[in-house]
C-alpha cells in the first residue's frame, strides 16, 4: 500500500482494514473523518489525526468480565484498542499489566494519606512503556500490509522496536544519531535489525525519515512513531486502564505523568475517558499533571504563564527520554491539566537524581530518569500545596534505572574494607 | 534470635515460627530433622538443611483452584512455600509470574518441532530470578526476628537483596569484592542499603561472611544465601510451578537449566516433584538438562566423565552469573541428570554470545549470558542428538541482558549515513 503523510478522502475506494473497534481516523482539530490507513496530518487543516471508535455494542458489566478473563498483557483490552480481536494469538512481545505497586513508604516520606501508587511500566518486555505503543503500530504495519518497522529514535524507542520486529518476523530499520551512546547502541542493535547512524542530531534524523516515507525507497515502511502515529499513539491508553483495573475499576483522584512529546499523557486522559463513557468506572473527577525536566520544560514554562502556546527550547537534561524541545501534543496537555484541575510542574536534574534514590530507597524500584521527573514532580507539587495528599494519587514509572544508568553514577559504596572483623567494626557499620 | 551455623536439637524450645507449610529442616544426607531456624548444615553429618514441608491436607482439584485465583506473582505458591499464608499482604517486591514465551522462530532455527518455550525471569523486579528466592529469604528473615538483610554477592543478588530489603523496611547490608565493575555497583548501590567492598575476591568475601554469622557483629542479621539458605534456596520451585500451570498444568518433556551452584536445578526438581505428589500434574517422564560455561564446567566434566563427585575449576567465563568454580550442589545436580535422562552440557564464550544473538533475533528477548548459556547448550544438545527436537522443551532465561551489555559489545551500527536519500541509497539497506 502507498504510504501517504495526508489523507485523501478518494481512499475510501481502498480494501477495508480489520482493526477491532477502530472505525476511521478523525482530524482533532476539525473533525474531518478519513477511512483507516497509514496517514497521520488531516488533509483540510494539516491537524493530527487520531483514531475514531465504534464502542456502541458493549454492555458494561459484559465487557468487564470480559478484560478479566483476558490474558495478563494488554490484549486484554483488545476490544478496545485498533487491533484485531485476534491480536493475543499473532506474535508480538505481549506487554503491558505491569505492577500497580502501593508505595506506603514513599507515601509517608512525601505526606501522602491518601493511597500513593506507582505504576511501573520498568516491567515491560524491553523495560519502558514504549512496548505498549509499539505494539499497536506493530498490529497497523501487519493491517496495511508492510514489511519493514522502522522509527526515529535516541534510545528505548529503537529497542522496542527491534525486539517487537524480531518477534513478528518484520524487518526492522531504526534511525538514530550516530553518535550515540554505546550502550544504547547495543541495546538497540541486539536484536539484529537494521540499525543506521545519521550524521546529524536527532532532528535530522526525523527530518529525514520524513523524506524517506515520501519517496519511493520507503514503500512498504511502517514508521511506528510517524505514518503509524495514530496507531502507535492509542497504546497508551491501555496505562489508564490498567491504573483503573488495579484499583478496582476506579479512577485515581490524582495521576502524574511525564511530558515527552505529550501524547501520553492525552491519551492516559482519552483512555480515562473512555472507561467513564462505557460505564467501566464510575464518573467522578480526577485530575491529570504533566512532569517536565527543568531542562527541557516548554509545557511547564508555558502552564506557568498561562499560554495556550508552547514555545519550543533546546532541551538540556539528563531526562533524555524526555527531551522533546517542540512537543506536538503540548497544546493539548495544557488544555487536559487545566480542564482536569491539575498542573504542570518541572524539577532540575538534581531532583531527577534525588527522586531516582528516592523511589528506589523506599519501594526498591530503580527508575529511569523520567520517573525521577514524576516522582520529583510529584514531591515539589506536594511541598507547594498544588497536588492533595489526601487523595488517592498514582505516579508513572515510565522505564528502567538500568537504561539510564549514568544518571545515578555518582552511588557506591558505603565502605572497603580488609575481609577481617576488625576491619569490619572499624568501618563503624555495626 | 542468636545465629548458629549448625543446628542443635536442643533449640526445640525456640518459640514456633509460621512459615506456612514448612514443618522442620531435614538434611539432605542423613535426613536428621530439626526445628525451623536460621541454620543450613546438619549437627549430624554437616550436609545441607532443607526445608521439609506438610502438604498433607490438600486435596488437588481445591488447590489447582486456590492457585489460580492467585495473585499474579509467586504467592499464588504460597501454599507450597515457607512463608506464612498471608505472605501476600506483606511489603515485597511480589516477583515471579513471569512469561513462558512460546519460541516458534527460534524452534524453527533450531529444528525443534515438539513445541519449545522460554521461560523469561528477566521480567521480574530486578530482573533476574534471585528476587524469587531473596523473596522467600525475606519471609525467614521476618519470622526470625532478624532486621538486617545481607548476602555476598558478585551482581545479581546484590541488587535483589538491595530493593527487597528497602521495600520490606529491612537495613541492608551487601557484600561484594572491591574491585567489581561500575556498573554493577550502581545497579546494587542505588536502593540505598550499605554496600561494602572487601579487598578480596569472591572467596575472600564468603570466607568473610562466614566468620561475621559466627560472630556477635552479626546478630541479628540474615544472610540470605547462608543462614538463611535453606528457605532462599526454594524460592527456584516457583520456576518449576509456573511452567506446569502456564503449559496447562502439563510437566515439560525436556527443560534446560543453567548451573551455578546447582540449586536452582535441584529445586526445579524438586519442584517438578511436588505437583506429581500432590496431584497438580499428571505423571510423566521429564527430563532435565543442565547448562554450563565451558569457562566454568565442573558440573558438566563431571558427568561427561561419568563421575559422581565434582572437582573445582577456576572459573573463567563471561557468564559471571553462573561462574561458581565449586558448586555446593554439583553431586545432586549430577544425580537428577541422570536420574531423568537429561544430562549435562557446556558452550564456549563465544557460543554464549552468538547464543544470546540468537534469541534476540529470534524471539525479540535480549538474555543475560547465563540465558546464552542455556540456548547455547540447547542448541548444542539438539545438534549431537542428545535432546529430543519432537518433544516439548522449555530453556530458562535467569537474567537481563542489560546487565551484561558488555557480552555484546561488539554489536552496533550496520551502517552510518548523511541525512539524505541519496546517501540512503548508497547504503544498500532498501
Amino acid at each position: 500500500m502507498a504510504v501517504q503523510t495526508v489523507a485523501s478522502t478518494t481512499d475510501s475506494a481502498a480494501s477495508p482494514v480489520d482493526l477491532g473497534p477502530a472505525a476511521a481516523l478523525s482530524c482533532r482539530e476539525c473533525g474531518h473523518r478519513v477511512p483507516l490507513g497509514p496517514v497521520f496530518a488531516c488533509e483540510e487543516c494539516f491537524g493530527p489525526l487520531e483514531i475514531a471508535y465504534d464502542f456502541s455494542a458493549h454492555d458494561a458489566e459484559e465487557l468487564r468480565k470480559r478484560i478479566e478473563a483476558g490474558p495478563a498483557n494488554i490484549w486484554r483490552y483488545a476490544p478496545l484498542l485498533p487491533v484485531p480481536a485476534d491480536v493475543a494469538t499473532k506474535p508480538n512481545l505481549n506487554p503491558g499489566w505491569t505492577k500497580l505497586v502501593r508505595a506506603d513508604n514513599l507515601a509517608r516520606e512525601l505526606g501522602v494519606t491518601g493511597g500513593l501508587y506507582v505504576k511501573d511500566d520498568s516491567g515491560n518486555p524491553t523495560h519502558s512503556f514504549k512496548d505498549r505503543v509499539v505494539a499497536q503500530a506493530l498490529e497497523a504495519a501487519r493491517a496495511f500490509g508492510f514489511t519493514t518497522l522502522s522509527c526515529s529514535s535516541t534510545g528505548n524507542l529503537a529497542g522496542a522496536v527491534g525486539a517487537a520486529a524480531a518477534r513478528a518476523g518484520f524487518r526492522s530499520c531504526v534511525f538514530i544519531p550516530h553518535d550515540l551512546e554505546q550502550g544504547k547502541v547495543v541495546m538497540a542493535a541486539v536484536y539484529g535489525g537494521e540499525l543506521v547512524g545519521i550524521e546529524g542530531n536527532y532532528d535530522d534524523v526525523n527530518r529525514f525519515c520524513s523524506e524517506l516515507i515520501g519517496d519511493p525507497a520507503g514503500e512498504g515502511w511502517g514508521f511506528v512513531n510517524v505514518n503509524l502515529r495514530p496507531y502507535y499513539a492509542e497504546g497508551s491508553k491501555t496505562l489508564a486502564y490498567e491504573i483503573c483495573e488495579q484499583l478496582g475499576w476506579r479512577l485515581p483522584d490524582q495521576i502524574v505523568v511525564p511530558i515527552a512529546s505529550g501524547s501520553q499523557l492525552t491519551k492516559i486522559d482519552k483512555g480515562l475517558q473512555e472507561l467513564i463513557g462505557l460505564g467501566l468506572v464510575e464518573d467522578r473527577p480526577y485530575k491529570i499533571f504533566g512532569a517536565q525536566a527543568e531542562g527541557c520544560s516548554p509545557v511547564s514554562t508555558a502552564y506557568k504563564a498561562g499560554h495556550d502556546v508552547v514555545r519550543p527550547q533546546k532541551p538540556n537534561t539528563i531526562a533524555k527520554s524526555l527531551a522533546i524541545g517542540n512537543p506536538a501534543d503540548g497544546p493539548y496537555v495544557l488544555d487536559i491539566a487545566r480542564r482536569t484541575g491539575g498542573a504542570v510542574e518541572d524539577v532540575t536534574d538534581e531532583q531527577v537524581v534525588d527522586a531516582i534514590k528516592l523511589l528506589a530507597r523506599t519501594e526498591g524500584i530503580f527508575a529511569e530518569t523520567a520517573g525521577g521527573v514524576t516522582v520529583g514532580v510529584t514531591k515539589k507539587l506536594i511541598e507547594n500545596g498544588v497536588l492533595d495528599p489526601s487523595l488517592t494519587t498514582v505516579v508513572l514509572n515510565t522505564g528502567d534505572g538500568l537504561k539510564t544508568l549514568d544518571a545515578v553514577a555518582g552511588t557506591g559504596l558505603t565502605a572497603t574494607i580488609r575481609p577481617t572483623l576488625d576491619s569490619f567494626r572499624e568501618a563503624g557499620l555495626v
